[in-house]
C-alpha cells in the first residue's frame, strides 16, 4: 500500500461521510418531506388542510429540535402561532415564533421538567380545530422529563439508576420509564387529542421504531404496568424502589390508573408519526456518493449493534475477502454499514465507539494493501471527545510502531482517541446539527 | 413465519452444508488435484516424473491423514513403498502399504513422539532419488510432537502451558514451539532434503498459511530464536522455563544452533506444499449448492474469527437488512461465511462455537420471519459434544419459551448444546473425515 492510495481513499471516505451528514440534516429532511401547496400541507403521504386549523403550535424536545422548528417555521411561516421546544443548553436556532427552553442532557434537570410541563399544557389546551406539530430528535428521552403525578424527578432518576445497576435491558428500562411518566409512551398524543398531532422524528434508534424514538410520545405503547412490575420482580428490587414509584406501578397493575395508550386507541385517530431523518438515509446517501466516486457500493446493514472490536473484525474480514477473492463484491468496493455499536470498557483511556472501531481495524488490517476503514458518529461527537470518529488503513500499524506506540496496548485500555491523536486519523467535523447514529465505511481498492 | 418455511430452509441448509462436506473431503481433494498419466504424477500445477524415483514413502500426521494416505495409495498403487502416519486413536483407514501409528490428540503423548521420531528417520533416510509425500491435516501440531534434542515432551508441554496462562497469542506460541521442535517450522523439509518432498495439506487455519497449517513442517519459517526469546521476556517468564528449553533458545540466539529453515533455503528446492482441502473450497461448494437450490449465494468472508455471539449478531443484522431492504442482496439469499470463531466461556454449560452461534442468532432473529441461521463444524464435532452445530429460526425463541426455557439464560452459561437438545436444532453428522473449520449459513426468504 502506498501513501497515495491511502490519501485517495481517505479523501473519498470523507466525501462519502459528508454526503451522509447532508442527507441526515433534519432541516433538509423536513424540506424534502413537507411542502405547502395553497392551503394544503403535504407531509410524506399525508395531506393536511391548513385552512381548517384555528392554530398551529410547535412542541418538541431533542438536541436537533430547535433546528427542526426553524425549518417548520420557514415552511409554514406566519401560520405558526407559537409553541415550546425543550432543547439542550446551547443547542439553539434562529426561531421566530416558538420559544426555545434550554435544559440538561443527558441527565435531566428541573428546567427540563418545567419545559415538559408547559409542552403538556400546550397539548392539553389544543382542541379539535388545532394542529400540534411535535419535533422529536436524539436526546428527547432526557429532554422531555415529566414524572407522573406524585413522583419527583429525583425519584424517577433513582429508579432508572437502580435498573441500570441491575443490568436491565434498554427495553425493560423504557417499559418502566413510560409507566412513571406523564408524557412518554403515547401520552403526548392522549394529551393532544382531539387536536391533530403530527410528530416529525429524527431517528437515533436502530430500525426506527416509533415507540422507542424519544420514548415514543406520539406512538402507541404496547408495554404494560404488569410488565413494569415484572421487571422489578425479575431483579428483586420491589423493596428498593422509591415509594411513590412502587405505589404508582401497583395501582396501575390493579387497573386504578389508565394504561399508556395502545394501538387503536381513539387518541391516535388524528396522530401521525413521520421520520424526517434516519440512519437509513445517511447510509443510502453514502452509497450514492460512493458510486459517484467510482466504488461499487455494498450496504451490509443499517442494523449493526454489538461489541465494537468484534464488529470491526468482521467488517475487516469482509473487506479482506473482497481484496482476496472479489467476494462478496469486486474492488473497488465501498462497504457501508449503519447503526450503533457499544464498547465494554476495560481500560480508563479516552475514546468512543467509532474511534475504537478504527483502532480495532488498524490491527485487523495491519499490512493489508489498498484498504481503509472509517467510522464516525453523525452527530460529530464520538464518546466524550471532540472527534466524530477516526480512520485507519493497512499502514496505520507501521506508523504507530515507528513512533513506538502499540495499537494493541491502546485498544486494551480503550484509548483510541489518544492513539489517533498521535498517529493521525481523527475525524473532526464539529457539531453537525443531526444525530442518526453512526456510519462505517470499508474502502477496498481504488477506482481508476 | 410458518413451520413450513422453517422446514424448507432447514432442509436446504442441510443440503448446502452437505455439499460443503463433500467438497472438503480430503480423499476427494486428492483425487481432484492429483492424477497419474503414464509415469507422470500431476499435482496441481506441479509435474513429477515418477520413473526417476527409487522409492516413494508416505509420512504425515493429523486426524484425516490416514484417509489421505489411502487416497494416495489408491492413486499410486504399488509405487508406494511404505511410510508412517501418526493418526489420532481410532482415526484409521484401510491403508495397505503405510503403517498407521495411533497417538493422542489434543494433548500429545509418548506414542506421538515415537511416531514423529520414526517419521523424521524416514525423511532423513530419503535421498536424492526418493520421493516423500507428507500428508498433513488438522491436529498435526499435536500429532507430530518431536521435542528438539535434550528436551522432553513434558518440558515442551510445560512451556506451552506457561505461554497459554500468560495470554500469549497463537502466533507467539507457534514461534516458540517451532524453535523447541525437531520437525516443525520447515524442519521436515530439511530432514528430507535432498529428497523430493510433496506436502499435501488439509487446511484448518484461516487464510491457509503454509507455515501455520500443522506448524508448517514443510514450509519456510520466518520466525526466529530471537523472537522466541522476546516472547519469554515480554511475559516475564524467562525464569520459569524448564532449563533445557531456556538453554536451547539462548543457544539459538547466540547462533550456536541452526535456525529453522527460511524462505530460499536450499532444502526447499525440491519441496512443494499443496492445499488439498480448505474452508474456501467448502464455502465455494456451499455457494454453488445454494444457487442450485434457488438462493442468491453471497459469500461474506472465509476469514471470519472473533467472539461468536457478536459475530452472530452481525450475521443476523445483515440477513435482517436483506429482508428489510433487499441489501446487500435480495431474498431469497443465502449468506455464507467460513473461518472459525471463538467463545469466551462465562458459564459452565455444554456447547461449542457453532451451537453458540445458532443460540445467539435465535435471540437476534426472535420473531423475524423467513430467516434461518445454521452453523456447523466441518469435522462433525462442535466443542466437547456429539453435535456438529445447530440451527435456529425466528420461531426458535417462541418454541423455547413454550417449554419455559430462556434462550438468554442458556447463552449466559454457554449451554447451547442443552438448549438445542431440548428445543430441537442440533445438527448431527457424526465424524466427517475432514476438518476445514466451520461453515455458517443465513438463509433469508425461500425460492419459489
Amino acid at each position: 500500500m502506498t501513501n497515495a492510495i491511502e490519501k485517495r481513499q481517505y479523501r473519498d471516505a470523507l466525501r462519502i461521510f459528508g454526503a451522509s451528514l447532508k442527507a441526515a440534516d433534519p432541516a433538509r429532511g423536513i424540506e424534502r418531506l413537507l411542502r405547502v401547496e395553497g392551503s394544503a400541507l403535504y407531509a410524506g403521504k399525508f395531506r393536511y388542510d391548513l385552512s381548517r386549523f384555528r392554530t398551529i403550535q410547535l412542541v418538541g424536545a431533542g438536541k436537533a429540535s430547535a433546528v427542526m422548528a426553524r425549518a417548520v417555521e420557514k415552511l409554514l411561516e406566519r401560520r405558526v402561532c407559537g409553541g415550546l421546544i425543550n432543547t439542550k443548553y446551547g443547542h439553539l436556532a434562529k426561531v421566530k415564533r416558538v420559544e426555545l427552553h434550554e435544559a440538561s442532557h443527558p441527565v435531566p434537570d428541573e428546567a427540563g421538567v418545567d419545559g415538559a410541563r408547559r409542552i403538556a399544557e400546550i397539548a392539553r389546551g389544543a382542541g379539535e380545530e388545532d394542529l400540534v406539530i411535535a419535533l422529536i430528535s436524539g436526546g428527547a428521552s432526557a429532554l422531555l422529563p415529566l414524572p407522573a403525578e406524585g413522583i419527583t424527578l429525583a425519584e424517577k432518576q433513582a429508579t432508572t439508576k437502580l435498573l441500570l445497576a441491575c443490568g436491565a435491558t434498554i427495553n425493560e428500562i423504557n417499559c418502566v420509564r413510560k409507566h412513571i411518566s406523564g408524557i412518554k409512551g403515547g401520552q403526548l398524543a392522549r394529551l393532544a387529542a382531539p387536536a391533530t398531532l403530527l410528530a416529525l422524528l429524527l431517528s437515533d434508534v436502530i430500525g426506527d421504531p416509533l415507540d422507542v424514538i424519544g420514548s415514543g410520545p406520539a406512538a402507541p405503547d404496547d408495554s404494560t404496568f404488569q410488565q413494569a412490575w415484572e421487571v422489578f420482580e425479575k431483579f428483586g428490587i420491589t423493596g428498593k424502589l422509591p415509594a411513590p414509584v412502587r405505589k404508582r406501578i401497583e395501582a396501575g397493575v390493579r387497573g386504578e390508573i389508565p394504561e399508556t395508550p395502545k394501538s387503536g386507541d381513539a387518541c391516535f385517530r388524528r396522530t401521525r408519526n413521520l421520520i424526517v431523518g434516519s440512519n437509513r438515509q445517511a447510509v443510502d446517501a453514502a452509497a450514492a456518493a460512493a458510486r459517484e466516486l467510482g466504488y461499487r457500493p455494498v450496504v451490509l446493514s443499517t442494523l449493526i449493534e454489538g461489541e465494537t472490536r468484534e464488529i470491526a473484525a468482521m467488517h475487516c474480514a469482509i473487506a479482506r475477502e473482497a481484496l482476496l477473492s472479489g467476494r462478496p463484491a469486486k474492488p473497488p468496493v465501498c462497504f457501508i454499514s449503519g447503526g450503533e455499536t457499544t464498547v465494554t470498557l476495560k481500560g480508563d483511556g479516552k475514546g468512543g465507539r467509532n474511534m475504537e472501531f478504527a483502532l480495532a481495524s488498524a490491527l485487523a488490517l495491519d499490512g493489508v494493501e489498498d484498504v481503509l476503514a472509517f467510522s464516525a458518529g453523525t452527530d460529530g461527537t464520538d464518546g466524550p471527545t471532540d472527534a466524530a470518529g477516526a480512520w485507519a488503513s493497512g499502514l496505520t500499524g507501521a506508523r504507530a510502531r515507528a513512533q513506538n506506540l502499540s495499537p494493541q496496548a491502546f485498544l486494551a485500555r480503550n484509548d483510541s482517541y489518544n492513539f489517533f491523536a498521535q498517529t493521525g486519523g481523527l475525524v473532526m467535523t464539529g457539531p453537525t446539527g443531526t444525530n442518526v447514529m453512526d456510519v462505517r465505511l470499508m474502502l477496498a481498492g481504488t477506482p481508476r
